[in-house]
């Protein structure tokens, strides 16, 4: 058995030692182009890749001949021709999940940030040392609310969003979800949409972008949210109707957004200069333990389970 | 009974018809100097007074011939001659806890903060939106750790300090506490200052400030402390030794700091050019519930418990 690791994967000696215990081991760091993926992928049983480097198109899988396994080290699969992998019998596996903790603190991280001003202040501060007293008319706007006892609306209740929802309940907030599908939750009441926006003093977005999801929290959404609300999204920013949200701060309809939107957002973008706003680098990911050891401990998990014939997280073939 | 509110403390309506209830009201906006205090006192039986104008110096007391009550409108009471109040008979009563909740919060929100580099995050992306990838070294900076599982160190376990310890709880941490004299309190180990520092990933300084707490968190305190912890501290930037703080964040030894330290910050502060602090204007206190809600029925409050012969929240007249 012949294992191709395309480009490091944060695997730590332990990593490399269990995959060593399971195939002849090759290790590259610096496949960056299509071609040496495919040269690399040549005579490999089993290839682990990165979304960051080359994609997996139809091109590549065709000519991994003898590859079975493609193990990557992403959540997100829309980078590889899944209908060529199925056609070639080549199984792709992904890492659900392994940073589901991490994007939850990040989203409760953004309602404390956006609700109490703390990077608007961090800001200020930083030109100029600022004590604020609370009877001066221009500086309430610092003034946030108290998270406990608020009602935290979660939209899309997967993995990360039932995360959220729990964090938000030991917050000690009354916490309402929405999900497409039916879902049931401790300590969460599912309710429309609708409904939702009505009464969430805090909205978190948790969503999957997918065809039903694109542009889900629309004009018609901003429009139904309480006065005051606090949104935050670790979501892509395509699930939101930027134009509607960037409107709805300006109005003062939302008292403040977090958004971890990356270089999604574009250099000119208006949401740069609000006050009301939160952004951060599509960093829902960024720890330590979802980087160096859930995501290379499920790689080598994906990559054992399909050596002993229990394939784990595989994404395609289940359409055959 | 002549009732004299010195300047408007957050009132609405319902609280001003409650001390109309008690007695005769004379309400001012503006007795911002220590003339217009010791006038606006002379024949009113109870005060209600605020920390941000007029002392309450002996001068002014010792004119206050009528007053049995100074209601304060805050915590902290050191801006009241309490040994001139004992002589003359006069009760000062304050607000403990009005804001407890509220500043508790905030630490939780200072600990995502800097763990998880938001307010960096945020203040880079308005120079030019930023997309991580964990494969570049240089964005491993970015990197933070989960709370969940990890250890929560905090230092003063009052009113302020519980909540802190039982919010870390909720959100999955285990807390370990150190207090002058001994508390407990469910869900938290009791521990020496020295262990507490050696084993927490997160500290919490969330101590009032008096002749014992100052500079308590000090040198060797930093020493004391793992590698690569969060500091936050609610409390007044006195009870830390400023230098050692300084030499630790700039040493990397702490991976962080979040300090809702105000103006006791001075302009040319090297904190304030440093990436892995976020700083706070003072902000604690700063939400509705406490300013608004809290902090107005807990006045109301110890004016009518005076009036109907049980006091309650005198913080003088004890030691006699």
């Amino acid at each position: 058995m012949r294992i191709a690791v395309l480009n490091e994967c944060f695997f730590s000696d332990r990593h490399i030692m269990a995959l060593r215990k399971l195939g002849q081991l090759s290790i590259y760091t610096d496949t960056d182009t299509e071609e040496k993926t495919i040269s690399r992928m040549k005579g490999a049983d089993i290839v682990i890749g990165d979304q960051f480097i080359a994609k997996f198109g139809r091109r590549v899988l065709e000519q991994a001949k003898k590859t079975r396994l493609l193990a990557l080290n992403t959540t997100s699969f829309s980078y590889v021709d899944l209908e060529a992998a199925d056609r070639l019998g080549i199984s792709v596996a992904n890492t659900p999940g392994f940073s589901k903790e991490s994007v939850a603190e990040l989203a409760i991280g953004l309602i404390f940030a956006v609700n109490r001003k703390i990077s608007l202040m961090d800001r200020l501060m930083r030109d100029s040392p600022l004590e604020l007293d609370p009877g001066k008319v221009e500086h309430q706007r610092f003034m946030g609310f108290e998270l406990r006892g608020k009602t935290l609306g979660v939209i899309g209740l997967g993995r990360i969003g039932r995360i959220v929802a729990q964090l938000g309940n030991s917050l000690g907030m009354e916490v309402v979800a929405f999900n497409r599908s039916p879902r049931r939750f401790k300590g969460v009441r599912m309710v429309s949409m609708g409904r939702l926006l009505a009464i969430s003093d805090v909205i978190s977005v948790n969503l999957p972008l997918n065809p039903s999801t694109k542009g889900l929290i629309s004009k018609k959404s901003f429009e139904s949210m309480k006065r005051g609300a606090v949104l935050v999204s670790t979501s892509i920013a395509e699930t939101m109707d930027m134009g509607a949200l960037r409107n709805a701060l300006r109005e003062g309809k939302l008292a403040g957004a977090g958004l971890d939107f990356g270089a999604s957002i574009s250099k000119g973008d208006p949401l740069l200069r609000m006050d009301n706003v939160v952004l951060t680098a599509h960093a829902g990911s960024f720890s330590r333990e979802a980087f160096f050891v859930a995501l290379p401990e499920m790689i080598v998990n994906n990559v054992e389970s399909f050596v002993k014939g229990k394939p784990a997280n595989i994404v395609n073939g289940k359409r055959s």
